[in-house]
């Protein structure tokens, strides 16, 4: 029996609220060996006493060592095995633009390149250049007509863009058409089953179009195929938790993956301050929250340890808007690690505090990576944490008799 | 390779003897963050002891957040995972009142209920009739004959009764033939395989005669069935592991999930000084012993944590009657948590204790929640603990070579 079979059969409905406060990239590493991470140096008052009331833990967001990205990170604190539900290239690329996805959908990410008069590829990604010119390039191509399929072209950032087809029976299972070097030309698009082979017909027929449409827009004269994909069939977070939920979240992304999973995405703002504000707004709406907080993932990114600690600091100082709310589970985690000495996302244990009235309290009492290793929680696979959260929430029924 | 099949292929025999100590839902919670639980607040010298020369550890009966039920609670610390062998209500029922369910065996919950003149439920518990007035009309059910079939019908506590198909082939997918709601009248059994649509006639010519032997037994004129299923197909404990295993059980429910493994169940007498001697008396004939004491749950459903410290202390003072017959490896843990502040089974990692000679001790010396979790066992599912059971009994050959 799966995890979700067992969700579905157990829970049941009550009127308790549950927050998911996801600082993205929370888990970080100290710059000296016996040193203190970015969350462990903070000043977070408002996160200890809710640590020392609570419970912590160290999750893994897919298995040890595997360092995870955004969407991988989220499925996994979502309670979606990251391993069973994988998400393409070109299906991240679309949620992160805000693009809804159906069922009917294939999404593509497009690099735009540079061929020479023989078609050979000169320059992967035309020069970089600049975003402006990539959605000019974007909106003509989305002028392109094939019978019988919708066609949303939207570019991203710099040389990146979405193709997005949209028809019945097409299938997602088609190789890239970037070859992946220069110095030879883009490859045809194959499809590997027979709804494929359908996508790779229509996608056949809008390079050929393409071609003649950009073919005076060098260096971004015509464009690769990479991550072919349809969204995955993922069952809804309704169904599987019986949760009314809703995603509060500044960057698309994070919105879309919200999205993937069915929640409903509210209109965030700009700030943590603004994202409180709605969650006052829409608390009587919904039974579950997924906040959303960028910044401890950027300022690790940036390899800024001294900024990341000062985002964890800004983001403790937004708790007590939402414990006065009174939710009866506020979970605050991340969904991977990103260490600013790494200035990369990385594979090391995430923190996670649940605050609940049933918690079985640990000697924890601040928020930290060493705290967490001691806490009640252990070190648990991320997938489990919302089996965790609804439990806490009273809302599943004893297994078995 | 399953954990069955390798226990299968490890297992080695010796002298050695193994003691399971059950003491149910001993799992507990502070009633104040950071307070002590139950099972922290009473005094354990007896245990204490046993922590210091041995190992400890926190077991999760299913997955994260998952309260189980007793069934599974068992099953799990028997090595059986309790998601792949999965027990019927019916079957449960039966194992309740001690009745040996064979493989020929369809077991049945039953519910009495008080249909009026056009057939239609109007009490779903035919007023909670009195247990003795319940157990008359089962000895009238009782005489009901239907040709190939061995019928049983036995009383288990007012309104609640158990009834036995007993035939070659019979299947134990039917649905329940109980609506959940009044004013509509009993449903029909309808069988889902071919096996289960002959359980079902069966069924249906069963209901048919007891409607004419309880036509004048108002309130409980008839009764509804729930739960219909067979025994689960389940490797016996001998098999799995070459024990000789005995139960010394008080409670019925406990002997059946022991006869479920087909473990030779003892008579176990009525406290557990009784089932120390039971212990005593037996040990030359068996390799293992499940011991179950069930006061530390009842008290804890009750929500009275000084009488759940109490019964605590009860079983440690029993503790020298197990040590003096020195077990090999003595375990003492439970099937699942019983919160005193929750009055019901709960989700959280049980305590769990290794005394044995190659115990790689640990730091541990008491026996309660907050040392366990330091515990050189850590946190583990609870279908692993027969497997450290046999290691540290040295009952396992090594795996590979």
């Amino acid at each position: 029996m799966e995890l979700h079979d067992l969700m579905k059969q157990l829970q049941v409905k009550n009127y308790s609220k549950i927050v998911l406060l996801v600082a993205d990239g929370l888990g970080g590493l100290p710059l000296q060996p016996g040193g203190k991470t970015e969350l462990e140096t903070a000043l977070t008052p408002n996160l200890d006493a809710l640590a020392t009331g609570g419970t912590l833990g160290l999750s893994t967001p897919v298995l040890p060592g595997i360092t995870p990205g955004s969407g991988p990170g989220h499925l996994g604190l979502f309670g979606y095995d990251p391993l069973q539900f994988q998400i393409g290239r070109g299906v991240l690329e679309a949620l992160g633009i805000d693009f809804d996805l159906g069922p009917n959908d294939v999404a593509i990410r497009g690099n735009f390149c540079t061929l020479d008069a023989q078609g050979i590829i000169t320059d992967r990604r035309a020069g970089r250049i600049a975003s402006e010119i990539g959605a000019k390039l974007c909106a003509k191509l989305d002028q392109i007509k094939i019978p019988g399929v919708e066609i949303f072209v939207r570019p991203v950032k710099e040389y990146r863009l979405v193709v997005v087809f949209r028809a019945p029976g097409l299938g997602g299972d088609v190789e890239d058409t970037d070859p992946q070097k220069t110095g030879v030309p883009p490859l045809a698009p194959v499809g590997n089953d027979a709804p494929s082979k359908k996508t790779a017909e229509i996608a056949a027929e809008f390079l050929k179009q393409a071609r003649e449409v950009l073919k005076n827009d060098a260096p971004a004269n015509f464009f690769t195929m990479r991550g072919i994909d349809k969204k995955p069939q993922i069952p809804t977070f309704e169904e599987v938790y019986g949760l009314r939920a809703a995603a509060i979240a500044v960057y698309p992304m994070y919105r879309g993956l919200a999205r993937l999973v069915s929640m409903q995405v509210l209109d965030a703002g700009q700030t943590i301050d603004d994202q409180c504000s709605r969650l006052a707004q829409a608390w009587n709406d919904y039974d579950f929250f997924f906040m959303h907080y960028k910044y401890t993932d950027s300022t690790g990114e940036d390899g800024n340890f001294a900024a990341k600690v000062e985002r964890i600091e800004q983001l403790d100082a937004a708790i007590p808007n939402i414990t006065k709310l009174k939710p009866d589970v506020l979970i605050v985690t991340g969904d991977h690690s990103t260490p600013s000495k790494m200035k990369s996302h990385s594979w090391h244990p995430v923190p996670v505090l649940i605050s609940a009235a049933m918690c079985r309290t640990d000697a924890c009492t601040s928020f930290g990576e060493a705290q967490c290793l001691t806490g009640g929680l252990g070190q648990f696979p991320a997938k489990y944490l919302m089996s965790l959260a609804m439990a806490h929430a009273g809302r599943l029924e004893k297994f078995g008799a």
